[in-house]
């Protein structure tokens, strides 16, 4: 029977089952004895099978002693029980198939040594073949499961919003433009400029930085929806945070305040963690091991504590009265940058946190204003070890407070038709948040730079693969 | 207790339960006898809730009698045994409030009189609070949870391909340039052509065609993964069956052949529409209602019918041999149309059909050469009702005829080194496909139109929203 190494470990086959294996060899190791070992590769699950292959199978000394690293087999055998430690069974192996070599074994990119992260990244088309972009590709996996079933499960609706937009969500980010126009030859109008008339869409166009304000108007018909998908920032910023395109998962909830988003928020994380810590435990015990050693105990941490709500006017009196000396300067009003996130977090507290109710000038013009007039119902959850992991608000709901705020801005209601009639038709309050992806699967890993967590970062000067 | 509409149908709460529910009105009628009914709609399943209210409720006259379609209303009460047909349970209501009010209602956009398609389109942002629209939304979400427990449950690991890419996957399909480069003032190199080294990237990009390209990297070193996200086609098409951005699906599965290829794309297409029927009977009856009338029996044969494959070479005999005129004519040779692959699926076999093995040179580059060397392992699927709704093929994975092929299609193998490696380093036959959830859920629904079964559609001059 064909089966894959994770089935092996998980279906508990009896010894003596003859099996078939298909994969990618790890190592090759040849005992004086005349027995080889080869530990085999299938990206099923962390660990490799050890197959002990006898010499006296028939390509023995013309294929199976020249096998190396990277090399693609179908090895047949039964199962016996592993003399070796760190595995129970073993594939003694009867057959064992070469499919592809691997050219020139000395100079191949993915040998068996340690390599730079850097490195891994120039060739991203070969490192899901290691242990750190296996694991990270699997615990990735399970994190979008985690959410597609947890918003399932909670009776949300997945909407798919539009990749490409004309409007601009925050009036703030830096956007991709995308034209089929011919930039040879780019067609102007009479008064010189670009005539974006000529172009595909009929008018200038660019890549989402948000699906919010589409998700508004589904939550406004359907009460609980979310979006999943990759969003853009044309941001020249060569940081580990950062990355030019980005997955984001979105929900929106017609008829709920702050308090309610904050508690899905806080639900969300929580449900994700505990997914990897059952589902993952092979790839987590590895990042423990190699990348980060308090990978398993913060999750674990995560999940039992009661996240700490904080006012932002008290969060800022706490980082004052700390006496620490921060690079920016603290002060009502001023935007947390992440050194003041991470004291919160990580020093003050010492736990998740949730800090609403920001300074309406440092936000964006569709959360909700405060009855207070000078704050809006906006929330950060900050974590320790990643600082702020997930953005939030409820969204201004009254539409003459929505105008104030449009003009405020520097923007024209006008320019906002569909979204207005949102609170001019059976409006209601609502609000959502916003989880990166890359920074969740980084938080759950330990792994330091985003671009390690996406199979093909997409960063300033490189759009390669 | 807060409950959704859903909730009360399938939890079966007993009559005389509190309860509060929250949605927008649908419909509202004032009997003589002093009594409103207001129908409910909360968006948690088709049908919506009656709300029976008294004229004994303080703001009876004030408010509730003058509420109207749209309307966002919140009303608590208790669970009654219906009298009207069609539901079980009503709610009677101790009190009503409105939550948000319809501004001008002869004029709002949604009235309940029935719209034309073309007109939900023009107010994209308020048709989810149809029927139809609604309905299509449930049963596009349950699609797509569907594919992902589908794959989940099968070991497969879902990879995010890059949506931003350098490379041309099937070097044929019109692409959107993307780019930061400012249009009224393109750089120019020394020879006077667009200078894309002082581009975002470095280099020229677009959005991808598909994701197989790199998923076959992760495929050959996971074995089984799939991609799951938007692509694009600048293509000048203005039909109901195209748009310039969709969802698709493609898994790609190590040590695969196209027959294994074709077992998962009918185990798939038949999970798709078990989980449909199943989940979303309440909204299939209103399509078989109003939409299809065999919505739902076409469901059904496909799920019980084995999908019959059938050779290129042999539909080719068999539209010859019908002795249809087709608009089209047919001989070995040609790329199948939508009138030849209707023909095949809905009158001669009048069952799903895959078809395999098409002449090369009508396939891309990296489909495998049969053994005839005249013919490529490609597949369609076919259905009847909607023709191809999937395509794949096994991949090339023979370095030398990759090579030969990439030079036949008039491109430089360098321009692949990263692709080619894959057949250097532990080459393994692989294979997947591709599935367009826009057809799929126009398949399930029997929505004619694609624009219709996404909620932002984006087309030619057309980017609204």
């Amino acid at each position: 029977m064909d089966v894959s190494i994770s089935d092996i470990s998980t279906s508990s086959l009896p010894e003596g089952t003859e099996i078939t294996v298909k994969g990618w060899v790890r190592t090759r190791r040849d005992s004086k004895s005349g027995v080889s070992f080869i530990h085999l590769s299938d990206g099923s699950c962390f660990n490799s099978l050890q197959i002990v292959v006898p010499d006296e199978i028939s390509n023995y000394q013309s294929e199976v002693i020249k096998v190396t690293a990277g090399c693609s087999i179908i090895a047949r055998g039964c199962l016996v029980q592993s003399k070796g430690s760190g595995q129970s069974v073993e594939l003694r192996a009867r057959e064992v198939h070469v499919v592809g070599w691997v050219k020139d074994p000395e100079t191949y990119p993915m040998s068996s040594k340690r390599h730079s992260m850097e490195y891994l990244r120039e060739h991203a088309h070969l490192r899901p073949r290691t242990n750190i972009i296996g694991s990270m590709t699997r615990v990735r996996n399970c994190i979008s499961q985690a959410i597609h079933r947890f918003f399932n499960e909670q009776g949300f609706l997945w909407v798919s919003t539009p990749i490409i937009t004309a409007s601009d969500c925050e009036g703030a980010g830096e956007m991709f433009r995308v034209s089929t126009l011919d930039p040879n030859n780019i067609p102007l109008d009479s008064n010189g400029h670009v005539d974006f008339k000529e172009d595909f869409f009929g008018k200038e166009t660019f890549l989402t930085v948000s699906g919010q304000l589409n998700t508004e108007t589904y939550a406004c018909a359907l009460s609980k929806v979310y979006t999943f998908g990759p969003t853009f920032r044309a941001e020249n910023s060569n940081t580990s945070r950062h990355l030019a395109e980005f997955w984001m998962v979105e929900p929106e909830i017609a008829f709920a305040d702050l308090e309610q988003s904050a508690q899905l928020a806080e639900s969300l994380l929580k449900y994700i963690c505990k997914a990897v810590l059952i589902e993952r435990q092979d790839d987590m015990s590895f990042f423990v091991k190699h990348i980060d050693s308090n990978a398993i105990s913060r999750l674990e941490r995560l999940i039992n504590m009661d996240f700490i709500t904080v006012d932002y006017a008290e969060a800022v009196d706490i980082l004052i009265d700390s006496g620490k000396k921060f690079e920016f300067p603290v002060y009502w009003g001023v935007d947390l940058s992440s050194e003041h996130e991470r004291y919160l977090t990580e020093i003050h507290f010492n736990s998740p946190v949730i800090v609403i109710n920001y300074p309406k000038e440092i936000k964006a013009f569709y959360m909700k204003v405060n009855d207070d007039g000078k704050t809006v119902a906006a929330m950060d959850v900050l974590a320790p070890g990643i600082g702020e992991i997930i953005g939030g608000s409820q969204r201004e709901h009254r539409i003459d407070v929505l105008d104030e705020r449009i003009v405020e801005a520097g923007m024209n209601p006008k320019d906002y038709g569909w979204y207005r009639e949102l609170r001019t038709y059976g409006t209601v309050p609502h609000s959502g948040f916003g989880l990166g992806l890359e920074r969740m699967v980084a938080y759950v890993t330990g792994i330091s730079n985003v671009r390690d967590v996406i199979p093909f970062p997409r960063t300033p000067k490189n759009a390669s693969f």
